[in-house]
C-alpha cells in the first residue's frame, strides 16, 4: 500500500508521507498497529474537504437559482426581507434574523417534491451549472488529490463515507460519479419526508423542515454512530464544524489519522480559514489541529494539482 | 445467476423460482428489465424474516436479562408495576399503560453506557444465550435459506441492507457474523446518544430515549430513504410492520420483488401471523400480500432446511 506511484497528485513528504505511513501501518498483518478491515472506516467532510466551497457552497448556488425562479413567480415571496437579502447575495443580512427563517425559505423551495424528483433536479443542476471563477462544471470541482486518497483507502479495504453538513440528498445525487461513494455511504443534513400514496404508488415527499440538527459540529459524530455504527480511524475536514468529528476519530483505542485541509492557495484555489456554518465563533480548526497534533494538508505545499482535467 | 446449485436450502418451485427468475431478469444486460447495479438495493426485515423471533424477540430476552439484574440491585425499580409485569413475562400487562412506560424502563437498562460498551455487552449476550426451545446459540437462529439469498444477491451486485424494527446497535453487534452485513448496512430503531468528553476522549453515551420513531410501519421507508437514498427493488418481511416498506419497494418504476415469509411450520419453527409491534390491529400481512400480488415464502413448503448446523 506504500507503492510510491500512489497519490500522484500529492507532493512528496509532509501530509503524503503521513498518509502512506498510516495506511501501511494499519494494514500490516501481525504488527501492533494492524487494524482489521471491519474497523477500517474513513470519514470525509465534503464542502472544502472534497470539493471547492468558494465563493460559496455549491448547494447555495443551487438553492439560490431555485429561489430566484420561485421569487419570479411569487411576488409575496420575493418581497420577504430574507429572500431579498439572499437574492442580493447578502448572506449576513439573510442570517441576521437567525438561521431558521433563512432555512425555512431555502428548504421551502423543494418542499412537495418527491425524493426522486429532487434527485433529478439536483442532477440537472450539476450538469448545467458552471463555477463562477473556474468556469468548469461542478462535477470537476472535486479535489483530485482527495479523490486519489479515497481510491487508496478503498484499495486498502477501508469503507469510505462522506459526512457532510450539506444536504444529504444533494450530495448523494452526484457522490457516486464524483467520488465513487454510493448514496448509502453519504451522511448529511436531511429534511423531513412524508410518506404519501399517489395513484397507488408510495412516494416520499419533502417537507420544509430540517430533520434533527444540521450535520455540523457535535452532531457529526452522533450521525456517524447513527449511520455507520463504528468509530472511524481516519477523518478529514477543513473547518471548525469538523472538530468534534475529528476528535471522535482521533480519540479511539485504535491507531488513527486526522487530516485538516488548509486553504492556503490563493492562486490555484482560495485562501481562508474554514469556519463552522452553525457556530461562526468556534475556535479555528487550525488551532485545534495544532494543539491535538492532527495532520495539516496544505493545498499550496502538499498538492501538486488541485482539480481534475480542464481546471488548472 | 440462475445456476440451480444456488439456494440449496430452498425447495424447487414456488418462491425459489420467483427469486431466481427475478435476479436473472434484472441482471441480464440489454433486456428491458435490466437494472443497473447502482439500483440493485435489497432490504430485509430482521425479526421473523432473517432470524427466529419466537417465543419472543431475541432482543427482548437480552433486555429482560439486563432488567432482572438491574431489579435485583434496585428495590424501587423492582417494585414498579411495569417492571414486575415484564419480569413475570406478562407482556400484555407491561404494555397496558402504553408503549412509553415500558420503553422507558427497557431503554433505561443501558443508559449511560458508551456505544462501544453497549456493543460489547450485546456480543457477550449472544455468546452466552441459548434459544429456549432449540437450545442453540442465537448466532445459529438465522434462517439458512435467507442467508443463501443474501449471498446470491451480493454475488449479483446487489447491496443488501437489514432494516429492522429492533435496536440498530443490538443487531449491528452481530450482523456481520450472522449475515455478512456490516454495521453501516443495518438500519433500525435507535436511542439518543450524547457526546461526552471523558479523560480527553470523545465518547457517545446512550440515553433512555428513543431517537425519532420506532422503525416499524411507515417509518421504515422513511428510514430507508434517510439511510440508503435509493428505492430498493427487492424487499422481504414477515409482519404488518413491513407493509409500507414492501409497498415502497414494489411501487417504484423498476422491476421489483416483494417477499413475505410465512410462519406456517409448527414442526420446525412456529406457526403464527406476524403482527406489527407498534400497531397490533394492522391488517395481517398475508392479506396485503395476496391483494398486491407479493410472493409468499412458506417456511413449510419452500424451505428444505430452516436453520444452520446444529439445529434441526
Amino acid at each position: 500500500m506504500t507503492d510510491p506511484s500512489r497519490l500522484p497528485s500529492w507532493r512528496r513528504g509532509g501530509a503524503r508521507t503521513a498518509i502512506l505511513d498510516f495506511v501501511a501501518r494499519v494494514t500490516a498483518p501481525d504488527t501492533p498497529d494492524f487494524v482489521p478491515a471491519a474497523d477500517r472506516v474513513a470519514v470525509f467532510d465534503n464542502d472544502g474537504t472534497l470539493w471547492c466551497e468558494r465563493p460559496t457552497y455549491p448547494q447555495a448556488l443551487f438553492l439560490l437559482e431555485g429561489l430566484a425562479a420561485a421569487a419570479a413567480a411569487d411576488r409575496d415571496l420575493a418581497e420577504r426581507p430574507v429572500v431579498r437579502a439572499l437574492l442580493a447575495g447578502d448572506l449576513d443580512a439573510a442570517r441576521g434574523a437567525g438561521l431558521s427563517p433563512m432555512l425555512d425559505v431555502l428548504l421551502g423551495i423543494h418542499a412537495g417534491l418527491t425524493a426522486e424528483e429532487f434527485t433529478a433536479s439536483a442532477r440537472q443542476w450539476f450538469e448545467r451549472a458552471r463555477h463562477p471563477r473556474f468556469g468548469g462544471p461542478f462535477g470537476g470541482m472535486g479535489y483530485r488529490p482527495m479523490g486519489e486518497l479515497l481510491d487508496l483507502l478503498r484499495a486498502s479495504d477501508f469503507r469510505v463515507f462522506v459526512v457532510t453538513g450539506g444536504g444529504v440528498e444533494f450530495v448523494r445525487a452526484v457522490s457516486d460519479d464524483l467520488y465513487g461513494v454510493p448514496p448509502d455511504d453519504v451522511v448529511g443534513s436531511a429534511v423531513e419526508l412524508e410518506l404519501e400514496r399517489r395513484d397507488g404508488r408510495v412516494v416520499l415527499v419533502r417537507r420544509a423542515t430540517l430533520l434533527g440538527n444540521a450535520n455540523e459540529g457535535p452532531p457529526k459524530p452522533l450521525a456517524i454512530q447513527a449511520h455507520i455504527g463504528v468509530r472511524p480511524i481516519l477523518g478529514a475536514g477543513n473547518s471548525a464544524g469538523d472538530r468534534e468529528m475529528l476528535e471522535y476519530v482521533s480519540s479511539g483505542p485504535l491507531p488513527s489519522l486526522a487530516l485538516v485541509v488548509e486553504h492556503d492557495d490563493q492562486v490555484r484555489e482560495y485562501a481562508y480559514a474554514g469556519s463552522s456554518f452553525t457556530d461562526p465563533d468556534a475556535e479555528p480548526i487550525r488551532e485545534t489541529a495544532d494543539r491535538l497534533g492532527w495532520t495539516i494538508v496544505s493545498m499550496r505545499d502538499d498538492w501538486g494539482r488541485v482539480f481534475g482535467p480542464g481546471i488548472p
